[in-house]
């Protein structure tokens, strides 16, 4: 590639000027400067840097899913730009500790300054969580208003449009409702993996009763867990029983999307499976490491300001700490694990179908 | 130091044949060898050598404040081995990540044959915890069974006795009660700091009223909080009212070592204060990290059991969570950052005072 | 499974009284406990305990390679544990700084009680290297004794009868060796990337010539390196010249291997292409991890002995430093990143050799 | 503090139109975009913004150093800051993970249109190193041109300038030289440390020559070392042979500092050296994640480009990992712990020197 281009500089190529001049301190312009303010604004300049960067990772993954359906040539393209978030996600939670070496005191010189600016106006995090597929209706209520109050009315309408289109949540869904194999011709997948699921829990619950030294109390709550179990099990083949699951939020996925992702997982070393199974550890880990991040969040929240409230009018800590668990969107996949049984009882695939998730070469 | 011991080998100091012979994994002894138990041994012992070591720091530590009274040449010797414990639990809390590369699938591959053992018999555990000061009443209750259940009745009685002397917390806060300088002769230090609390938090009242876009609603609640805040603060220097606030749990800590604790973090830069405040600093430090492997672990709970049952008959991942804010111990020091006023509010210390926080060389 | 086994303790199943019991400090038995001590035989306690693991992995790994010649059902299976290698590295590195906490001081306590044992004299840290590929020949030389002379002579023996044997190298060379699709019928690749790579290499010599500023001293400079990589390459292809290039030590992998790894990461898309391009991925993380861990030790040590010798009677951190480049096993990664050509210039591979490369159910 | 200042918005506050708009992509200039040229933007962003923060704690210390001479009530916050500048070193250490998830063959889509743009260029890195200490001419030499031709000719005198003034390192050497307590009355320190410092080398020797296991050459090589330490150690109480020993680069730091550095180190229980220790544990910590960084940087560079030319047109890694050790700032420290004793030969202070270091309220 050619190109006329002048030669570059680092310094305009990064554009520092505008990176680096763009930390002016509201207590400096107050006429009370306090030293740690320039660390408060660029390590949220950095959050933000990193959010677009997420952001531009999403988008692409998001695109690949929605705009190609996953070609299978795109498979490790989207599970290397899903770990690579994952990379980022860990500085995000180690970056806390470079905040935390500000005191409450310190941040004292200059947090009234600030009000009431404050973390929940970021547009780029709101657009980060729609984007993945947090719902409006899924959201920890705070305060009387819609979550996008605090935004921008340009910003607030664009998470709404946002919101109305396919998120990643959605695309995966859909391209696990696209997995082939899920009906394997004469052979009767799902009936054995049925019976050895209810065998497993039969079990479960005889090691329980046997177990003395439980306690009455606590046999009795561990074979209500494992009942509840069951249940969620047989709605996992009923579509009736399923709706009904799904409606009082034990499922988000859908039936099908929930089929493969068991299937998956379950023969992630069949050649044709194993990026898929992948695809699947991503998201997992990536859910994970958001929610551990809004957690640490929450708990540096609680050391910084007490049960005072926050510099945007909130009680944030409390708020913070529900939200982790709260704002989840791959749940599903945590839930999904009660259900996998031990490999050796595993239905053996013939080997027909073994055949079919070969590649192409070693099948000739 | 002359000594007359044998040379010494590397292997046999480290006891190494008792070390590394120490993994016998019952899926092998049953005969159905899995390869990830070997893993799930090393980790968990691993875990068990570090717990090993944070027991001897603490201990240590408990020894000086219990015994020495903490002479100000050992105060630099404390924080450092608090620091160290931080650093130990920073390395618990990424250990997770290699556990986390066990797939729940894997782990299915050995988890019967391990019932009922669970992390929950850990005695060197639930020594550390009370060693730090966690109290039986305090802990969150787990079936209808004391914690101790899980544990060998010799263990048990220990933990028993051990609860019963002077925890960690115990002697921070004994120590704290012991701070010179709380009575600053006739400069009426704490009637200066009360006024501008009340002061700073009047100036926070006035924020969010004319803060209309907060919403009357929140604006109420935001009220509420500092009227609540109002009533803690004042409960601080009213014996009676503080007991009650005791009572109630708002506060652990006795009034007079909160005092001292709000002092030495005000005036952390008088020499004399300055160790004091790593100290509570480190204090701080190490209960977050503690927190945060709390939350971590539970967080790969969920991910390995979904809805099911522990190892040891619990269905630990929400008792875990739960558990994460619940058992902190030094609470007191987060809530007391409530009640820091900007420093540029303090009330100045006399320099006949700031002569007493200095040194002995640069007063003569 | 059912099986017999009474239940399972916590305590036991860990083999805890062995494994906690296996602390006797040195300066206790001399008479002059020194707190650090314990502190320094848990980390290299733990640091033993995950050698195990990591032989534990490499071993597994090493057979899959060595007897089952790596089927595709199994790729899954290495890549993950591969991974887990490297997770369990990044603690290791991360540990270096809880042994840091000890100040040199505090280890003078006991350091002389310990002479003259050394980490030179881990078995199984020699093992780890060695399995992997590390072989007498190429190691630094350290006295005018082999590294196995500080080992008991049972352990020196199986190190040196390990060696003869297939290293991981070796397993993942021959491997290298058996890919597929070398040879693409009348698809001429091969000549077709030698010119894409001299055209690129002629442009980065146009560029240099024409860049004025790095001054002609510089520019001479680079324009040997282009050259010298010009050599490198040509001798890629021609197998006399190429055995030349791997006496003097450029290259350690066989040109077949070479070709097979370059091919693998310029098409790492092609479904049949992406684990083993992960596969590299994991090997080059692997082989950078351990470099990282073998330098962060190196200036640990350095720290911590200042010049003076060893334990071990070593002057051991200067010859760390050194190692650490010098003992890497899969440089040749490294090297050939110096001969990928931009995507866009890659030759593109006919529709039927892309069918090769693929799924047998999408082929169909 | 009253202000009049219009209330604030967190995207306004951020500047987040200038951070967030600065990422202009050369390959989509040029009609080729590439997916990953905004990773590798943003990271270099994020780096410079990290050294904004390091330069405004550098700076801040630097001029306590300098201007205010350093009092006591400063001690705890330049150790805070120093600590906080470690804190950010690790997250640039561990940031490299995240833009090693770009591959070779990604960089390669966009690295010639970066020509000659390089990280020599940055103007923040030189500033830090320079405010240091790192002078011209211990750089390693890096073409035949200064390092400062790669920056604009503004910043190039920028440094010039700043290398003329004091450095952090100079003003470190000033402040240990102001150290009291260094002449201890009729106590003569000096010498009864330096017999104990003969007498634990004579040891060493006797240790190594008893300890045949070693063989004739190692010996030799051994007590070469020892006798090399000893003349070292004779250097640092003869100014004459002080001054040889310094131009001949054992040592950059005067004998007045290096003996005040080991008085603090050895004593540091003492209340008024507590502080001292910490202050120079954190620039031993400082100099030490420094150097892990640039080697760390390194392994990536040769990762990334192999054999080839850096963008800026050198052949970046040798260099870079030549420099990790050629760059330190304050080896010195480590040196000097060669002559540390264990603390039970310390010679006892006279308490008439220990109430010199104790606290005014305390010696009353």
């Amino acid at each position: 590639v050619k190109h006329n281009l002048p030669p570059l500089h680092y310094h305009d190529y990064l554009k520092l000027d505008a990176i680096l001049n763009s930390q002016k301190t509201r207590s400096k312009e107050i006429g009370h400067e306090a030293h740690d303010e320039t660390l408060f604004i660029i390590i949220h300049q950095v959050y933000e840097l990193w959010f677009k960067q997420l952001l531009h990772e999403l988008s692409s993954i998001h695109n690949i899913f929605v705009t190609n359906k996953v070609a299978e040539t795109h498979m490790g393209l989207i599970v290397a730009r899903l770990e690579r978030m994952g990379e980022i996600f860990k500085l995000l939670i180690d970056q806390i500790r470079v905040l935390e070496t500000m005191t409450p005191l310190d941040f004292l010189d200059f947090r009234d300054f600030l009000f009431p600016a404050s973390g929940f106006q970021s547009f780029q995090f709101r657009r980060l969580e729609v984007l993945l597929g947090l719902k409006s209706k899924q959201r920890l209520p705070f305060s009387s208003q819609p979550y996008t109050a605090a935004l921008r009315s340009d910003q607030s309408k664009e998470l709404t449009q946002l919101e109305e289109g396919p998120s990643l949540f959605d695309a995966v869904e859909d391209w696990l409702e696209r997995t082939p194999f899920l009906n394997l011709a004469d052979f009767d997948f799902w009936n054995l993996y049925r019976t050895a699921v209810s065998n497993m829990l039969r079990t479960d619950q005889q090691t329980v009763t046997s177990y003395k030294e439980l306690g009455p109390e606590e046999q009795a709550r561990n074979i209500k867990i494992i009942h509840e179990a069951e249940q969620m099990f047989k709605a996992l083949f009923d579509e009736q029983e399923f709706e009904k699951s799904r409606l009082n939020g034990t499922w988000r996925l859908s039936m099908k999307a929930l089929h493969a992702a068991l299937f998956i997982q379950v023969y992630r070393d069949q050649p044709v499976l194993q990026q898929p199974f992948r695809l699947l550890m991503a998201l997992i880990n990536l859910d994970e490491l958001f929610t551990n991040w809004r957690y640490r969040h929450a708990v540096m929240a609680k050391r910084m300001l007490g049960t005072k409230i926050g510099t945007g009018g909130s009680s944030g800590s409390d708020y913070l700490t529900a939200s982790a668990d709260q704002h989840r969107i791959f749940q599903d996949f945590n839930r999904l694990t009660t259900f996998f049984i031990p490999r050796s009882q595993l239905p053996v695939l013939p080997s027909t179908i073994e055949r079919e998730l070969g590649f192409y070469y070693s099948a000739k």
